[in-house]
């Protein structure tokens, strides 16, 4: 069994995945405690820990997928939804706590592994995976490889430019997916929930999302975009239709017209399912990526 | 040595380079024969060979930088500017007629694999190299890795998206760097030859290569792109100034801040010594990456 963690800014989740078959086996969850002491909420992770049950023995691994950003390899988390944790060192402090190899690495990335693992690109070898929620990350796998960036942060497609000259950015730049098309920028400029998005909204949010695909599909050659999330998967298929129009509209290359957009199959398993990858990825045992 | 060999729509180049330090020690070109002959154009390719001096017997293998698209490994290859090559299978024809092992890849992507060997981006191991020229392509280096993609086209930022709802672009779409600031684009839209550009066509295209380019730091957690091409390197200091400007307005994470447009180093020599990296780098002899 493989100790899988996703690191939440609601929720810390924790289970045992089967390295098999990606099944979970076991699983706890809490709440992200909303306090500025560090320690705090490492201590509510490890509490998790013991309500897995007697099979937490026979874990091998750890795997960790968390909110970014993150230092390379992950060796110190800041991640932006957990204030109490600023450049944490999350890997040794785990590996010193379990007694296990740890592996960390970008929540996004960790879905668009478990996705490819058992999900909606499994058998491709060269996609995206994305999360349209509160924020926009993503994860790409490309040659058969997750690939890292310099510090570990490649995929973030939350910051591709869709809108120049459009709104600032949570990151200070301008007309980002993210600044947008996230739950985050819906919610803002809205004044409600994405939940309760109108028609219109959908299908902007969609549109932004197809642009911000066809560009990365042009970009790196490849045919599909996986999307998971609460916002995309909430507003559903006007959303999906709408960022397909738009892929269609503007993938045109020879080697880009066709590409797809699909929800993520994995839905709510998909960040303990990846984090779960994230070790068996770092270990060289997932069979879909090096 | 290296038999390197350049496919443009202008000319065909060969040359002999020292795989020791990419050094030229050998070249000849010819113009792109103007015909719809597919023989015609691969015997004026056959008979720069012979050109090439006495030192050509010592050729170890022979690598090809071309225009796309092409079919994956290049294996064929259909050059938009050449149009009597329709999958045209000149892997196959130069193996047969050199009696070597012959590698082939994008143009764009030699030039990246030339300035990452010995030009300004040497030591680097996650940039982008780009030609914006009369048209815009590149190739990509992420964890020390040459992008490839599902048919080799991995690197294509010349269709990145930055003007929404822009012209069409000579691909279909719309919006794209090549549709808005290539120089057949400045050529369309001013009616005169980019070379005789003005100072506001000059800084709008270094603003719109720095937007593609800060869409690709943020996406991939790189931090240099470097730039080759008659019309960047023609446009000189102001565009380079324009493109850093929007740059540094829009790659704000934490990862991508910082991130630096460059001119590229070798200038006229980067195709052929690309084209020696293509076959160093698929004989896995290219020491800045695999």
């Amino acid at each position: 069994m493989i100790l899988a963690v996703d690191i939440g800014g609601t929720k810390l989740a924790a289970g045992l995945v089967d390295p098999a078959d990606g099944r979970i086996a076991a699983r706890a969850a809490t709440p992200t405690p909303r306090t500025t002491d560090a320690e705090g909420v490492f201590a509510a992770l490890v509490g998790l820990l013991d309500e897995l049950g007697p099979d937490r023995v026979a874990a091998e691994a750890c795997g960790i997928g968390t909110g970014g950003p993150m230092t390379a390899a992950g060796e110190t988390v800041t991640p932006v939804h957990i204030p109490a944790w600023r450049e944490f060192p999350l890997r040794r402090r785990m590996a010193e706590a379990t007694g296990l190899p740890v592996f960390v690495d970008n929540d996004a990335k960790a879905v668009a592994l478990a996705e490819g693992w058992v999900g909606a690109a499994a058998g491709v070898n060269a996609y995206i995976g994305m999360v349209v929620s509160t924020g926009i990350g993503g994860g790409i796998v490309l040659d058969g490889r997750l690939l890292d960036g310099r510090a570990g942060n490649a995929g973030h497609i939350g910051h591709v430019v869709v809108e120049p000259g459009g709104r600032v950015c949570f990151c200070g730049g301008r007309g980002c997916l993210e600044g947008e098309a996230s739950g985050r920028a819906i919610e803002a400029v809205t004044g409600r929930p994405a939940a309760e998005a109108g028609p219109e909204v959908v299908t902007r949010t969609g549109t932004l999302v197809g642009r911000a695909v066809a560009s990365v599909a042009n970009l790196l050659d490849l045919g599909l975009a996986v999307v998971a999330g609460s916002v995309a998967l909430g507003f559903g298929a006007p959303f999906f239709a709408a960022a397909q129009a738009e892929l269609d509209a503007l993938a045109r290359l020879d080697f880009s017209r066709g590409a797809r957009i699909r929800p993520a199959a994995l839905g709510g398993d998909a960040p303990l399912v990846g984090a779960a990858g994230v070790a068996l990825h770092r270990l060289g045992r997932l069979p879909c990526c090096r």
